[in-house]
């Protein structure tokens, strides 16, 4: 991946400690913002992205020339609207469209490449916090995010009781599951297999681990949609041809299109990056930092409405962990509404269009 | 991996011509047998193994040492009773524990590699069925297959309809869809990203793509295992650690377990194998080799009697993929019970004690 620099970037005022015992000095939060802050500061809505998202939800991504990754979403007179809101979504930690992660230099002026420190879904919630007092916004009129996004908003709904008013989380869990982490697992050890890896310190070589790194975004973008949303979408369809060739081309058009979303993947995206984020929501399990017992989490979140949003063909967040969420704010006696939305595209729904999301996302943010 | 000779080979007495047009020329196959065969040599049953079988279907296998895989299934007084039967497995041709594969030596005495003609299952069951020919066997009392084994069972029924009077077919399918192609992709890619691998041609060479092979191994073996499974047998714990390590080392039981499965599977498996044998799953679809229509497929195999058996919690080979199968025997009128049974553990259900299995199979053989 070639580094686009991002067009708004904020310093941290202190370094910032992290649930390791770590901490990260001198660190940046790249950031864009839509829609006015009002006055009075009250109409600030942070939308926390997903693993491999960005900062760019609602403009034009510089790397890749694409879309905003929710423009659908977010904008003037869209569920998320900007003619209202406020809207701030930053790049977590760890990750490398401008935040501070392991492609960043160290304070040795060198690429941290593996001596970045190991990162959780808490310690980048804690870089955005540091990142609302910079703009000095206090209190957020709502935090919004789908899959990791949602830990984010669960991890600052749970820590940072006082700074949201509504809690939107879509498509994600309270914790990292077996199968979750398994999957994650085999992405890791597909980039570190890579030659080009070499430890993490690639940065000043001409090999990359994108090999590796696109082999893992295959095996994640799998789990991103649905056995039948799959069929419909490739069946069993050939790419360009009457007959199987009996060889090891791309056949089928599901193959090609994996391959395709592999490559690409290595042209905007950081391996080291991907293996850090990878753990910190492998490590994400909001239950177990409060005690055990997720209802433990959402004590202090009693003046927060929250809004908990699954889809029916997610199998890699399934409905049931939404019910845990559900229940857990339940047994604290939080507002809550909860629904499961019904879609092809499995995980991946959220970022797709779908009516019944966006009237849900527009009524729980006015409401 | 190292190859260790089979106990017994069989050379096919003639060319084995293949769906590609090719030919396979001088090809053995690598077979066990259990039990007597009777005079009029009428309770021949065969056992078809899956991707990562073998032959070594009651013994212990040569280059492991572990037992045979589906021991507690066959023997004397077992469900498939070798008291009775004499039982045949034989390994399929393009896999690697003694049957002609691409880590075999061709005409010109170098081995295949990637040389090694692109099979199909009909043509490792066209190997099988040359294999019965030499033994001097005529029709099979039954054939039983589970996974990759079920599909040639099926191949044998609907391709050679008068060579088997009982066909067992578990946790299978009657064609690849496009999320088990998406799966055998990821792997195909693992392998071919390993500099190791040198486009198939590593036998005499020190490097080997076993990182490759393993990270492969790894996304295969998620499939083969339930979600709820892998919660109940790992959860999120710990690997001899009271507490997350803030590292990339395997934290988490389940990580250490995939891990150990890789690399134990390398050591037991080509490479090149594993991308003939997935090749050779993904392009199955009984339907499309019938006019595309599965119950074309059994329009000749009215005399013999079949059984159908899913797992509640295969995500691999779901249990509507069965169904699918019966549906096309009822329309043809052929004589089929179907069972789908529960068990917690997902596809790899059908190689784990399993007592409804057990009389099922026991049940279908002797009735």
């Amino acid at each position: 991946m070639n580094v686009t620099p991002p067009t708004r970037s904020h310093a941290l005022a202190e370094d910032l400690p992290l649930d390791s015992g770590q901490t990260l000095v001198g660190a940046r939060i790249a950031y864009e913002t839509y829609g006015e802050l009002a006055e009075d500061r009250s109409n600030a809505v942070l939308i926390c992205h997903a693993l491999t998202g960005d900062q760019y939800v609602a403009s034009t991504h510089p790397a890749t020339g694409k879309p905003g990754w929710w423009e659908r979403m977010v904008g003037p007179g869209k569920p998320i609207d900007t003619d209202r809101f406020h809207v701030i979504c930053a790049n977590v930690i760890g990750s490398c469209m401008g935040s501070t992660g392991p492609a960043s230099d160290g304070p040795d002026g060198k690429p941290y490449g593996m001596r970045f420190p190991v990162i959780t879904i808490r310690d980048m919630v804690r870089g955005l916090v540091a990142l609302l007092d910079g703009l000095g916004i206090e209190r957020l009129h709502g935090v919004v995010g789908g899959s990791m996004g949602g830990m984010q908003a669960l991890s600052l709904a749970a820590n940072w009781p006082e700074r949201a008013g509504r809690v939107l989380v879509i498509a994600s869990t309270a914790r990292h599951s077996a199968q979750n982490i398994a999957f994650h697992e085999v992405g890791r050890q597909a980039i570190m297999a890579d030659p080009g890896w070499a430890a993490g310190d690639y940065y000043s070589s001409d090999a990359r681990p994108d090999n590796g790194l696109a082999v893992a975004r295959m095996a994640a973008h799998i789990t991103y949609l649905s056995e039948e949303g799959l069929t419909r979408k490739f069946g069993r369809r050939l790419q360009d041809r009457e007959a199987t060739s009996f060889s090891f081309d791309a056949d089928f058009q599901v193959e090609s299109y994996l391959r395709y979303q592999g490559s690409g993947f290595t042209q905007r995206f950081d391996a080291n990056s991907y293996l850090y984020i990878t753990r910190a929501m492998d490590y994400f399990d909001l239950a177990e930092e409060h005690g055990g017992k997720l209802a433990n989490a959402f004590a202090r979140s009693r003046h927060a409405r929250f809004c908990i949003v699954s889809f029916d063909t997610d199998w890699l967040y399934p409905t049931t962990e939404s019910r845990h969420i559900v229940h857990a704010l339940n047994a604290t006696g939080n507002r809550v509404s909860f629904v499961e939305l019904s879609a092809p595209n499995g995980h991946d729904s959220f970022l797709l269009p779908h009516e019944q999301l966006d009237r849900v996302v527009h009524g729980f943010l006015n409401g």
